[in-house]
C-alpha cells in the first residue's frame, strides 16, 4: 500500500541555519502556500499557533540501522519514534509555528526548523491536549 | 513532485464510533506497529503524550469546494487549514494519545479518533510549544 501526497507549498527563509527544534527557534520565514490553496489561508490568525507538517526531502531513505539513533543534544541512544530525527520510515516532519502575518497566498512565520525550500504537504490549528489547558483549535 | 510513504501500521479499536477530535476522546485501542520497526518503539513510555500522524484512507480526492467548510460542530465556515476535518489536499490526520502500556509491537494508548484500521504514517514525542510548558520530548 502505498500513499501519494503533492506539497502544498514550500517554507522559505534567509536563515544560515536552523535550530534543531521548533520550540527552541526564533527564526523568521515564509510559508509560501500554492495560490490554488489560498481561500483555505482565511482563518489563520496572526498570533495563533500552527502545525506544518512536511516533508524531510533531504533525507536518505531510511535503514534499519536508523531504529535507534542518538540525537545530537542527548547522550544515550533512543528508539526513532521517540525523537524528532529526519531519519525515519516516512520522512515526515512536524513544526509548530507562531503565525506573524497572511497576506495573500504566503503566511509569515517565527519558529522555523525547516531547511529552506522544505516541501509543506499540511497546515493545521494546534489544539492542545488535555493536561496542556483549554482547546484553542476547531 | 510526488512523495511516497508507507504506513508503518494500523490502528486498531473495536469502539462502533469515534469523537470527532482526540482532545475529547476517551476511547482506548492499539497501535499495531510492522514488527520491523518495533527495535523503534523502546522508548515509548505509559503516561506519555505520542503523536500520531495517519492517512484519511476513506476522504474522497480533494476538491477546491472543500477549501472551505463548515465543521459539524461549529456555525460558520472555515478555511480547510484551520479546521481538523479529513477531507483535505492532502489526506494527513494528527492526533496526540496517552500511552498506557507498550507491548512488543503494540502500543495500548487512549484518546482515538481514528476509525478502525487507518493507516499509521509516523509516531512523535509530543513537544508542546512554548506557551504550553517546558519541553517534554526530544
Amino acid at each position: 500500500m502505498t500513499i501519494e501526497l503533492t506539497p502544498i507549498g514550500f517554507v522559505k527563509h534567509k536563515a544560515a541555519s536552523v535550530p534543531r527544534h521548533c520550540s527552541v527557534s526564533t527564526v523568521e520565514g515564509r510559508l509560501v502556500i500554492e495560490p490554488q490553496y489560498q481561500e483555505g489561508l482565511r482563518d489563520i490568525q496572526p498570533g495563533q499557533h500552527l502545525v506544518v507538517i512536511f516533508h524531510f526531502d533531504r533525507s536518505p531513505p531510511f535503514t534499519p540501522d536508523r531504529l535507534v539513533q542518538k540525537p545530537p543534544h542527548r547522550q544515550e541512544k533512543l528508539g526513532v519514534f521517540s525523537i524528532c530525527s529526519p531519519f525515519r520510515p516516512n520522512p515526515l516532519g512536524l513544526s509548530v509555528l507562531e503565525v506573524l502575518e497572511v497576506k495573500d497566498n504566503i503566511i509569515l512565520v517565527k519558529g522555523l526548523d525547516m531547511l529552506d525550500g522544505t516541501p509543506i504537504l499540511d497546515l493545521k490549528p494546534f489544539v492542545p491536549p488535555a493536561p496542556w489547558g483549554v482547546r484553542l483549535g476547531s
